[in-house]
C-alpha cells in the first residue's frame, strides 16, 4: 500500500458537515459546490477549498439523501434482462446509458429474477426512479404501471416486441425480422417455408412475432408456413433433419444464425443439399455464418441511434401526462449469401 | 384501461402517513408491517388493514428513506460490464443476484461507461452500497477502494483475472485456461504452438493471462510459444493463414471458440490440413464448435456455484475489517474432439 501515504483508517463515514468544518464554509456551500449548482455564485478559491477538503476526507455526496431533499431522483431504472443479450442489444444499452448520463441521469440496472409481474414493479418503485425502461421480458400490467407512477416515476417506458397499455413504448418489432426473412425466400422462388421455433424458455417472446411476420409475408403469395420446434442441441436438429423430406419444405427461416448453423449442419449430414433442395436463412448476420459453406444468408438488424432516445426519455420525464407514445426502433434487411 | 376500475389520477406521491391515516394506525405500525419487521407483535387484522390501505393508495416503501433511517443500505452494487458476457458469466451473475436477494440484499447494477478508475468508485459511492463487487474491467486503485470504504461499503470485492491490493478478490484465473489448452496440445505431441491474441480492445485482460498460462505450461517441455495478433475479421484471418507455413507452427490455441472457428476456416481455405498439419484448440466449449468438421477441440470452463458466494459476500459485510480474502472461482479442462 506504499502508493497511498494517507490511507484512511476505518472510521465513521465522513459527512458534508465534516467537509464544511475542514473548508471553513457552510454545509449549503459544500452542497452547492459538490452538486455543481451553477445558479449560486461561489468564488473559485472557495470551490477549490471545498473540493480539496472533500478529497482529503474521502467524502462523496449521498445520492439518496440528495434525492430526498430534492423530492425526486435523477435515477433511470433499466431492469436487467433474464438472458444473455447479443452485441446489438449490448451496444444499444451501453450507448443509451452514456446518452442519459450526459443528460445528468443516473442509470441503474435492477434485476427481476424470481419476481413476477406484480412484485417486480413494486421492487422497482422502492428505488423511486424518475423513469423506468422496462424490457419486454417482464409483462408489465396496468396495475404495475400505476404502482410505478404513484411512486413518482414520471415516465414508464416499455422496451420490447410490442407496446403495453398505458405506458410509452420503444418497440423492437420482431415481425419485421420474420417478414424480411420470408420475403427474401419468396423472392428466391420458395413457397413451402419452415420457421424454426426455439424450445428454450424466454425466446417465445421473439419467436412468436417472427412467425407472425412470416405468415403475414407469405399470405399474398399463397405460400405455406410450417412452424418447426427445435431445441438448441445436435440431437434435436438431427431428429428434425431425419424427417425433413417427409415435410416437403423447400426453405427454412431458422429463427437466428445460431439455430440456422445448427440446422444446416444437420441437414447436410442427412444428405439434404443447401440451397438446392432447401434454402436456409438465419438472422443477426453473425460473422460465424460467413464461415460456413455455403455461406449463410441472414437478416441484418439495426436499432435507432440511442442519443435521440436519451433525449426522448428526458422529454417524457420533463413533460409527463401526455398520451402514450410509441416509437419503432428496429430496421431489418435480408443479406443474401449462398445458403438461399 | 377497463381492467383498472380504480386507475389513480396523477397526483401527489402517497406517503406512509397517508397509509397510516387510511388504516387508522400510527406511521410506525405502517413501517413495521410493510418492512416485515417480525420483532414487533401486530395482530393479523391490523397487518391486513395496513396492507390493503397501501394497495389502495398505491404506496410502496422508499428504499432510500429506509436506508437513511437505518444508517446503511442493503444494496450490493454490481457494476455492469463493458462487453457482452457469454452464457457462463450471464448465468453466474444471474444466480449470484438470486442468492443475494434470498439474503435480503438489493442487487443494483451500475455502469461505468466513460468513467475512469478514479471517477467510477466515486459515482458508485454516491449510491452508498454496503458491498461492491467490481468487475476486473475497471482497474480499481487503492484510492478508489478507500473512497468506497469511507462511503460506508463494508465489503469491496473485485471479480476478475487477478486480485487488487486492499480488496477481497473473486479470481477467475485465466492462466488456467491457457495452461489447460497448451497442456492438451503438448500431450498430443505438439511443440510449436501459436497463441491467438485478439486485437479487439478490452480482451487483453483475458488474453494476456491466457498467454502467460500457455508459456508456463510450455516451459517444462521446452516447447515454443508464438503470440499471434488477430482481429475478429475474415481478412485478418486470411492474412495470418497466408503466412502460416513460414512460421513453422504445428498447433494453435486460438483464444476462444469464435476465434478458433474463424482461424480454422482460414487455415482450411489456405489448404492447411487440420489437425494433421496444425492442431487447433479453442475455449468456451460452444455448441457451434461441434458443428465444424473437424469438430473443434476446446477448453470447458466452470465457475464455482454462486450460493456459497452470496453467503461469502454476506459474511464479508457482517465481519468487515479482516484481511483481504482471495477465492478462486474458475475450473478449466480440455475437451478433446477432432481438431487436435
Amino acid at each position: 500500500m506504499s502508493q497511498l501515504p494517507n490511507q484512511p483508517t476505518e472510521g465513521p463515514v465522513p459527512t458534508s458537515a465534516d467537509v464544511a468544518r475542514l473548508a471553513g464554509v457552510s454545509r449549503a456551500t459544500v452542497s452547492y459546490v459538490l452538486n455543481n449548482n451553477a445558479s449560486v455564485r461561489i468564488s473559485e478559491p472557495t470551490r477549490r477549498r471545498v473540493r480539496e477538503a472533500a478529497t482529503e476526507l474521502g467524502y462523496v455526496p449521498h445520492a439518496a439523501a440528495r434525492s430526498l431533499r430534492a423530492g425526486h431522483t435523477r435515477m433511470v431504472l433499466l431492469p436487467t434482462m433474464n438472458f444473455p443479450a447479443g452485441p446489438l442489444h449490448h451496444r444499444f444499452f451501453h450507448q443509451l446509458e452514456s446518452g442519459l448520463r450526459r443528460l445528468d441521469y443516473t442509470v441503474v440496472q435492477y434485476g427481476s429474477t424470481g419476481l413476477d409481474a406484480d412484485d417486480a414493479p413494486r421492487a422497482w418503485a422502492e428505488l423511486r426512479p424518475v423513469a423506468v425502461i422496462a424490457p419486454g421480458t417482464i409483462a408489465l400490467t396496468p396495475q404495475g404501471i400505476s404502482v410505478l407512477r404513484r411512486s413518482g416515476a414520471k415516465a414508464v417506458i416499455t422496451l420490447g416486441p410490442r407496446p403495453v397499455d398505458g405506458a410509452h413504448a420503444l418497440v423492437m418489432d420482431q415481425r419485421e425480422v420474420g417478414s424480411c426473412a420470408t420475403g427474401h425466400l419468396l423472392e428466391r422462388g420458395r413457397r413451402r417455408i419452415g420457421v424454426v421455433m426455439p424450445e428454450e424458455s424466454g425466446l417465445g417472446l421473439f419467436a412468436e412475432p417472427r412467425l407472425a411476420g412470416a405468415r403475414q409475408a407469405a399470405l399474398s403469395h399463397g405460400a405455406r408456413i410450417e412452424p418447426l420446434p427445435l431445441r438448441y442441441e445436435e440431437e434435436s436438429a438431427a431428429r428434425l433433419a431425419a424427417r425433413w423430406r417427409t415435410m416437403g419444405l423447400d426453405a427454412v427461416f431458422a429463427y437466428n444464425d445460431e439455430y440456422a448453423m445448427l440446422l444446416m449442419r444437420a441437414l447436410q449430414d442427412a444428405g439434404i443439399e443447401v440451397p438446392r433442395e432447401t434454402a436456409v436463412v438465419g438472422a443477426d448476420d453473425l460473422m460465424l455464418g460467413r464461415l460456413l459453406r455455403p455461406r449463410l444468408s441472414s437478416v441484418r438488424m439495426e436499432l435507432a441511434t440511442p442519443q435521440p432516445l436519451a433525449d426522448l426519455v428526458d422529454r417524457l420525464v420533463q413533460h409527463p401526462g401526455g398520451a402514450p407514445e410509441c416509437h419503432d426502433l428496429l430496421r431489418a434487411r435480408a443479406v443474401h449469401r449462398e445458403s438461399s
